[in-house]
């Protein structure tokens, strides 16, 4: 690839009214000062990064936003979902209150989804809301966290249980940052892209099969595409309900038996990426159970799975009760309902449904899908 | 008075589209289950309390409620504005979580600003964000806190600081409840009342200098119009600027040099009305030396507040240089822009306006008017 300066590949703009804002993909975006040319001017911006991020892209954005911005701060947290809670939350709120920010002072989330996550709740909290930019650094911050205005930190007990809906001013996605993603995180950003074909598009799902050898190889036009595909179906879900009361939960596929793996073995033991990987496997058998789709869309997609370098079986989280520590588990799911689970099934390809489903399915779904 | 079982005396409406609610005032309301008919069911109710409150009250609400809910739960915090901070607000979600709460449980704030304000911020908070009721159970909660879905709670370095805004379903003003209210915190219910005079009406400022010994009585009619006509006249500055980015900030009359009491002090020192009874008379000396109003004006004033039994003298917040403690303590106040603090004037009788004064004259103004 020839060296580019700074190049658009594809603009998305998110439609929700007066929070509307727009998603850029493309190259050399996060050094380039043009590029933030219609965010607000402040005294201050604060930048948040964590201890991977911050060394080898904190410096390029800091020196463009220094074009606009009198004061420009770093936050650099420590990295990994086991620290996205509340007593690191307090860091940004210490930085911002230590310095006397305003509540014009935009922030910037440096990062993968737990640094977005993070920075977008500090902005949506301090001082009942200031302004944030998204810059996401990992393929699954791109395609998934910096779409639809979720923010969040953990709680023991649950993740994501303590958050705010709140939309970004803008999300910058810049391709040449996938260069320097471990293997491992670029399988957990294309788990959330191989989502968007079994909940909308077949077509997509096809296009991805075709076109897997170039994705595991970063090519940035078919990264591109890939990413402006899965932006655009979680945009179209997500302008239709912003607040999660309906049609939104379908984005959720693989979620319910994701968390469970994730929130069963301790955060950050399994990747997010990895624990929807494997659940929408497990929620393919779950749709093939109740008589949805047939064995071989579940094979096809298992198959998918795995060439994306992802697992396919589930963990064991109990040696004496497996199948109910993922029910229990799967109860606290935000989803739920009075105790009932709600499960994203796929409902025929290319569609998905919210549904309950017996304790008794469930749990030989478990059975057959823990090593 | 005759004993009344339940009786609405006043309703109003809250008006933002979407997020409109209804504030009732009148007595016997808060036990009284057919309140609460217009509240979505859930199957939990969790009201959340304070020591000071949940023995008087929290029984009474518990089995209204219980005819509509399956489960009502009750936690209760430690009581005062000292406690207004994270681990408190904590105890609040691991009850949530600790009963498998989903996120359409119901939060009900049964006491004051303090109580309101935690609740709030964790219904909006709580999986992004649950239903709440606010059943203030102080008068400063019921002219105030209870209006304009203002929720926080504090940083050590500064009030207010982490929140949201965010609206109950229904307000519910038992006036009953006043009975028992310590008379320190009628007072500082009162500085509120008092408020909304030189800010919007001063007819209503005449009223309560003719009524202020059945204020100070607790007389159930006198209460009713008092609340009544502070909300009204909250609810329409509220209307107009939901998420304070002009007028709204009139609201903010005496807070600025009330708010670096509190804060200079430690909070739960002085409580908050009282800051703003004080802060008040200082930003009417303030109001006096920008030539918007006359001597007579900032006497009038500080005789009613005076009145009222509160405070019109500020305590020394340092005995080195106290005025630059309070300019220091009002700079991380969110109302400044680029350390420039905007006070809160008023601008001829019956109107305010935010305005930036020189140092110098704030400065003498802090002199004058500390003990």
């Amino acid at each position: 690839m020839q060296e580019i300066l700074s190049s658009v590949a594809a603009e998305i703009r998110i439609d929700l009214a007066e929070r509307s804002y727009p998603i850029v993909i493309g190259s050399g975006l996060l050094g380039d000062s043009g590029i933030y040319q219609d965010i607000p001017t402040a005294a201050t911006a604060l930048v948040v990064s964590n201890t991977t991020v911050a060394p080898l892209y904190a410096a390029q954005l800091t020196q463009a936003l220094q074009q606009r911005y009198d004061k420009v701060l770093l936050v650099t947290l420590p990295d990994g979902e086991a620290h996205k809670d509340w007593p690191t939350l307090q860091l940004i709120f210490d930085v911002l209150l230590e310095n006397g920010c305003d509540r014009k002072t935009v922030l910037f989330a440096l990062g993968g989804g737990v640094v977005g996550d993070m920075t977008g709740f500090a902005a949506a909290s301090y001082m009942r809301g200031v302004p944030f930019v998204q810059v996401p650094t990992t393929l699954l911050a791109q395609v998934d966290s910096s779409v639809g205005g979720k923010t969040a930190i953990n709680h023991p007990l649950g993740k994501n249980m303590i958050g705010a809906f709140y939309q970004p001013l803008k999300v910058i996605c810049d391709l040449d940052v996938l260069a320097t993603l471990p293997s491992r995180e670029l399988s957990a950003g294309l788990a959330e892209i191989v989502k968007y074909g079994p909940i909308a598009d077949m077509e997509f799902l096809s296009w991805i099969e075709s076109n897997l050898e170039s994705l595991l190889a970063r090519e940035p036009r078919a990264m591109a595409h890939a990413i402006q595909r899965s932006c655009e179906i979680k945009a179209w879900v997500v302008s239709q309900d912003e607040r999660e009361s309906g049609l939104r939960a379908i984005l959720n596929f693989g979620h319910t038996f994701g968390h469970a793996i994730e929130s069963g073995l301790g955060y950050g033991e399994w990747l997010h990426g990895e624990g929807v990987g494997c659940g929408m496997v497990m929620a393919a058998h779950l749709s093939e159970r109740l008589g949805l789709v047939d064995k071989l869309f579940t094979e096809r997609l298992t198959h998918l799975v795995q060439r994306c370098g992802l697992p396919v079986r589930g963990p064991v989280l109990s040696s004496s009760d497996n199948a109910g520590r993922y029910l229990e588990l799967m109860r606290v799911d935000k989803k739920s309902e009075a105790g009932e689970i709600r499960f994203v099934v796929i409902d025929g390809p290319g569609k998905a449904a919210v549904r309950s489903a017996p304790d008794a399915m469930v749990r030989s779904v478990i059975d057959l899908c823990c090593a």
